[in-house]
This record gives structure tokens, C-alpha cells and sequence, in this order.
């Protein structure tokens, strides 16, 4: 069984980014925008409301406080700030959560502060302490082996390790940075190739050729490109069509 | 009884501005700024942690998006994007209070907001359609004879009438407008001797020398002023000692 | 003779709105966003780079400072503050139309800012005060009998009465309000024949079947619909087959 | 001779931070905080009337986009934003200089990007080339040694290093990080004397006792302290009694 979260709500007053609707359709957990990269109070209820009507659990999608960067601009922030921030963003979305009769069940950190918790101790750690100050214990989702993970499992949260489908990996299953080329898969075929391999076979071809094992619990889709929310459907056809149950994490 | 509210924690990163420990010593209730005219995430878990530990009641002072105009810049929000803009404010502040043992208590519009919706009727409904998307039914605190206050009692919820000792009143018992002379009262011993009227006598002289009656439940202390924390010192003990019982609203 | 003019570098950050390359081939000039609603300086430079390499008149398209309400939400700012706003923001353009080798040649309020501008005539002095703050003594667009080149033949300066081929007009000239239906005109043909007609006419048919005259020196495109880049060249192959030359104005 | 530079206008709507017109009756360069890190437009227009009318030089303080953190916060922004950033801020301040009768002379890095800019440089490139893009060949003041002095050189621009008479050295010239102890001078009396020292000897003594030299055309004087207009004015009569003449770099 696996899961297919995506970000959502990535919209931010008269602009708009993902195909809300078209990807609640499909994916299982739905990383909403806190305000704080994107996502505005209206919009952040829209898709409340859209995802508790069909049942696709709500996560917080907590940034670095940087519109003008969309939350791609890693920033210093200290660790008391960085934790204070990050439960207000839960708290916010929380609202919308529940007047849509759901709640926020998980919590995934945004671009900048989702690369950098990967090898920074000290943000890993701020991120958890906002967790925590957020109360609920909510589970963090986060790529295997970061720091994120580790501290969530030191702070005796549920940490949940995600994979990529169309990112390319290194033979240590970290992801190829973005900048250098073909860090990123563009083939649909591919993409839905390798969301299977993840799923069924527990680990995909990493850049040298060489198998690498991801234990992953939820794949990530991303929403932003063009023909995303078809190639979301294709992906998630395959697994059904292959005998994996897609559902959120438990 | 009387409630003694005022404005707190409205600073912004690097910016303070009121005396919040001294302020917390000396009301019964905090309306705490919630990030959209003041208030950082950090300012706003200091003092729900000083107000939880000092019994102090939490508001959320929920205003128009407006940094850079102090929330004092009436705004044509439509009523759908100011509900949720409300919701938001109170969701982030929820987090903090809750961290720190405590709830939000109440609502109170700051600025432009509160003076808009007090003939707006269309503000007034989208702030309480705000209040009552963000759940618990809470009170709202504002001028008596306010649309704001009408909408309140129309969805059912709880409405605080609150009085200001150091404004001007007119007969009809509205606030003298801040562009006239005179509007505010800045001699300490009046303001003392006008909180004790509204207290004790349930109402207060108005500018043309009228007896206006005003049923306040609460009296607002203003915090940005220099010297308000010693003022607001002065105000309580003058209450006490005339046996008028200092206490958060029920 | 007639200037075509449209809204151009209206993204922010991640996002993006209008489509400033096809349009740039169109225009004669490019109200180009500031910030204060939409507009980051790397959309800014890359907006003022390709209108010096077209020949296109670059303008400083003003607003109130509202990012999350796209500028249309009116804000009462007082006059001093929106003057400065509105100079500071013509200065930062004025930085990349000057690095391009051109200039910022005129300005127009955006959104609300211009609608409020029509009637309130606080508001447009205090715009006004703000062009002249910046110097140069720049030509102000706006709407032919609107408050604001009233005050812009007050203070000397130069007024451009622009016409909208997509909205509906009154018998009295003004447009019909957004919130009315038929208030937009979205059939490409009959915009298309409007625009001749305020080019060649001077003057249009209002909703109630009567002409009503309109003296414009400029067209204003709308550029963040779908399809807008080619109703724009529409329009402008009709205006020069019907012999109307198409130009900057003077 | 020796100039003394100060960060001036760094308010923001509501909030004020330092005594602006007490610090322009001693400072012969003011850095004026242009909207990013601090500094709304009403502000920057005060504080630039205010120098041109004293005769203070007025210097462009550019910053990251960080209002919350008060651009303390390192951001890693890619080099082309960066510079259109540093560019716009540069822009904005032209303005104001150039209405009150002045213009913008000079440029120094707040906060952050000061630091960064120190030991980076890539953002050290990308501050030279928004200085560039900006126009007029300005000097740049920074630290001696710095990335940032060494890009400026190479652009063939103007850098003047500056020194800080409250700050404790290392024996290589650079500045012992705020985190350290004593890391700042709070006493008035060593202020002064270091003051002297910068401006008489062209060094100081570093913290292990040893001399250091630091060839320093400026003296930046801290503005966001309590007294520190008072304790400006004690530097520069100091140096005034030493035969130093004070006033701003060629």
C-alpha cells in the first residue's frame, strides 16, 4: 500500500499555480500552502473544503516566509523563530481543516526548508519543535535518511519517508540536485515506470545504473508542471492496475 | 464587574511597541495582534505564554492585511476573503494559546476593521462569518450599538460591549472621531475619573456636556502610549478601590 | 492616431500572469507592474528589457500596496503616505527602464487605485503629488472625465484619456461597474469594432443603444485573460487596415 | 579626515526604531533603510528631506527581502534576483534623494548581506551588479578585506572601507562574530577611544591585545541602541578635539 501526496493551494491571490481540483481527484494526501510561500487564507479553504468533500487527507505544507521566492530561497532562521513559525502556519490551516469536519494529519516542509532539514541538524530540529508546539503529534513527511526524519524519530514522532518518481537519484538514494542535468525525469513513461518500481519493487535505478533501495511509505507527485494532473492519473492507474493499494499512510 | 482589555504583542520582528509584561499585570483580558497589522509568530507565543501564566485572557485582535499602515487603512475586502482572513488569524493565534495551556477566548477587531464595522454591515457579517469558521462560538468584543455587534447577536454568538475612558463620546454615544479636537483624553486623572463613571455609573459626560448612558461589560486600556502601563496601574486601582470587581468577562 | 496600451509584468515570484512576450510585440505601451500588487524586480527587468529592445514606451502601472488583493481592493491611504508610495514605486522602475537605455515615460494607477481615482479626488490629488514627487513631469493615463486628470490638468501636468474596447459604457461615458452583468465584453469581434470605433468615431454605443462620445488617445488591452495576446493583434491589424496609425502618444 | 556613517530610517509604518533627526545632526552619511529590511516610503521621503536640509550625504542601505527578520536572516538568493533586488531598492531611494534637491550617493549592505558579503562571493558579485544595473558608477562602503570590496574593485567602482569603533577585532582585521562574548563595546569611554584610534593611529588593539591596522575611510556608528545619538555626538566632538576633521568621503 502506498500513499500520493502533492502540493496543493500553491495559488496566492489573483495567481494560481496547480490544478487544485484535477489533483484531489487522484492523490491521497494533499501538502496545502500555509500562506507563508503561497496560499492565501480563500484559497487554503477552497481546498480544504474540495479534499475533506473526497476524502484526501490535509497536511500543512510549512515554508520558509518568503513569497517573492515561493520558499526556494534557503534563510538563516533561528531555530525559536523558525519553530514559532511553523506551528503558525499549522494553526492557520488548521481553521480551514476543521470547518471543512477534517483535520491537518500530517505535516511536510516546503522547497527550501525541505532541502535544507535533509543535512541541517539545527532547522531538522526547529521544524520538530514547531511540530510539537502545534500539539497533535503529527506525523512529518520527509525523505529517508535526512536529518528531518531523524529528529522527528528522536522526538518520538511518526516520521514518514517519501520517494520521487520523477526525480533522479544517487547510488546513497539522496536526490541529483536539481542544477546539475538530468536530475529531473520529464518522460511520462519513465515517471510511471519508476512510481511502480518504488511501490511494488521497494527501490529504483539510481544515475550509475546501480539498484538503490527507497523505503518509501508515500510518493510524491508534483503539481506545478504542465500535464501534471494527467500524468498523476497515469501514475496512479499503473499501481492500481499492478495490485498496489493507494491509500494514505495509516 | 468589569473586564479590562488592551491591545498586546504588537510588535514585528526587529519592532515592539507596547509594554506586554507590564500590560499582562494589569488587565484581565489580552487582545493579542495575529501577524496581519503586528504580531510575529515569536511575539505571539511570548505573550500567550506570559498571559496563560498570569491567568490573563486571550483574544485575537484580527485586522485588515496591512503591515505597512498598522491595520489603520480601511480596506474593500470582500466579505468572502475577509471571513477567511479572519479564520486564519484566529487559527494561528490558537496554536500559541493552546501551547501554553490556555484558548482563545475572544475576538476583537483592530483599526480600521473595528472602525468600519461599526456602521459597515457587510464588514460587520463577514467578520463574524470569520469567527464562526474558525469554530468555538467565541465572543466578540466591540462598540455597543455597532453592526458589528448586531451581526454578533444575529448568528448567536456572544457580544462584549467595551468603552474607551480615554475617548470623547458624543450624546449619542459613539467615539468622537480622532481627526477632531479634543477626541482623545490624555489627562490621567480623567481618564482615571471616566473608567470609575463607566464602571460604577454605566455611563459618562459627552462632549456637549450630556450624561451619555453606556453598558460596558469591558473598558479598553490603550497600550501604544507612553506611560499607558502605569496609566492602566492607576485605572484598575481606582476600580478596586471603589469595590467595582476587576475580572475577565463570563 | 491612436497608442494601444496594456498591463504587462504582472507576476510575482513563481507566478505569472500575462503573457509580456506576445504582448510586446502589439502595444505601443507597457504599464508595467511596481511591486505593490504584482511585479518583482527580476519580472520588472526582464519586462523593461524587451520593451527598450521593441521600441515600446515603457510606464509605471501604480497601485495601492495590497499583493494578496492583486491592488483592487481600495484602501484609504492618506494623501501623504500614497504619494510616497506611488513616487517610490516609480522610482524603482525608473532603475530598469534606465539600465535598458529607455526611460519610464509615463504612469497609470492600477485596479482599485484607478477606479477610486475617477470619483475621489483626495485620492487622485495625492497620486498626483506622487508624479510630481518623482519629477520628470510624466504624462498620467486615466479615465476621460475621472478626478484624477482633472487634477492632473490642475498640477499641470499632461493627461491621456484612454478608452477600454471591452467594457461597457454609460450614456454619461463612465464604465459600467464589473458587478453588473454585460459589464465586460468577451466576443472578440465586437471588441474588435469597438476599438475602430473609439479610433475612427470617437465614441462607441453605450448599454442603452446611444452613442456617447469618448475622446481617447490611447487604447487600453486587457492582457491576463485567455486569448489576450491574439485579441490584441486583432486589433491592431484592424486599426491599421482601416487606416488608423498606430503609435505611442506624443 | 574620517566620515561617520550611520543605518537611519529604519521604521516601518507604525514602528520607529532610531532617533533620525538627533543621529543627522552628527553623521556625515546616512544609510537609509529602503523598504526591504525596514523603511516605508513616508520614511524614506522624512529621512532624505531631513539630510538634504543638513547636508548629510545619503547612501542607499540595501537589504534581503526580509521585513520579519529585519533582513538578519541570510537568503540564499540566486545572483540575477539578488542584483534586480539591490537594483529596485536603489531605485526607490533615488526618489526621495533627488526630490529633496539630493541624490543617492553611495551604497552599503544592511544586516545579512553585509555579513554574507564579507566571505561570499557569489552575493558579493550579485550586490556589485545590482550597484551596476542601478547606475552612476556609486561607491560601495564595506568591510576592509571583504569579498565585497574586492568585487566592487574589480567592477572597477569605488569602495570605501569602513570600520566599527563598538566592535571587538580580530588580530586579522575582521570583525569577532556577535554570538562570541564581547563581541560588542558597550562602554561609552572605549567607544570614543577606539573611535580615536581608527581615525588617528589607522588601527585598533584586536582582542588578544595585539594591534591591528584597519585602514578605514569611514566610522559607522550604531543607531538602534538606547543613546546611541548621544554617544555620537561624544565620537565625533572627540575627534573633532583631536584634529580630525569629520566629513564625507570623496
Amino acid at each position: 500500500m502506498i500513499d500520493l501526496n502533492a502540493d496543493l493551494g500553491e495559488g496566492f491571490g489573483r495567481w494560481t499555480l496547480t490544478d487544485d481540483d484535477a489533483l484531489l481527484s487522484v492523490v491521497t494526501s494533499a501538502n496545502v500552502a500555509c500562506g507563508f510561500h503561497a496560499g492565501d487564507p480563500s484559497v487554503m479553504r477552497r481546498v480544504c473544503d474540495l479534499a475533506a468533500e473526497r476524502g484526501v487527507r490535509i497536511g500543512a505544507q510549512v515554508s520558509y516566509r518568503d513569497l517573492a521566492g515561493f520558499g526556494r530561497r534557503a534563510m538563516d532562521v533561528p531555530p525559536d523563530e523558525l519553530a514559532a513559525e511553523v506551528a503558525y502556519q499549522i494553526g492557520a490551516l488548521r481553521v480551514f481543516a476543521e470547518a471543512a469536519g477534517a483535520e491537518v494529519a500530517y505535516v511536510k516542509p516546503h522547497g527550501a526548508l525541505y532541502n535544507r532539514t535533509v543535512h541541517d541538524d539545527g532547522q531538522a530540529r526547529a521544524v520538530v519543535a514547531g511540530v510539537r508546539l502545534a500539539g497533535g503529534a503529527l506525523p512529518v513527511l520527509g525523505l529517508p535518511g535526512s536529518r528531518l526524519l531523524a529528529a522527528v524519530a528522536d522526538a518520538g514522532l511518526t516520521g514518514v519517508p517519501e520517494a520521487f518518481a520523477d526525480r533522479a537519484y544517487t547510488p546513497e538514494g539522496t536526490l541529483v540536485p536539481r542544477r546539475e542535468p538530468d536530475s529531473v525525469v520529464t518522460d511520462g513513461d519513465t515517471v510511471v515506470r519508476r512510481a511502480l518500481a518504488f511501490a511494488v519493487d521497494g527501490g529504483v535505478e539510481a544515475v550509475d545504473g546501480s539498484r538503490v533501495a527507497v523505503a518509501a511509505r508515500s510518493l510524491c507527485l508534483h503539481g506545478d508542471t504542465p500535464g501534471a494532473a494527467r500524468l498523476a492519473v497515469r501514475v496512479r492507474e499503473a499501481l492500481e492496475t499492478a495490485g498496489v493499494e493507494v491509500g494514505a499512510f495509516a
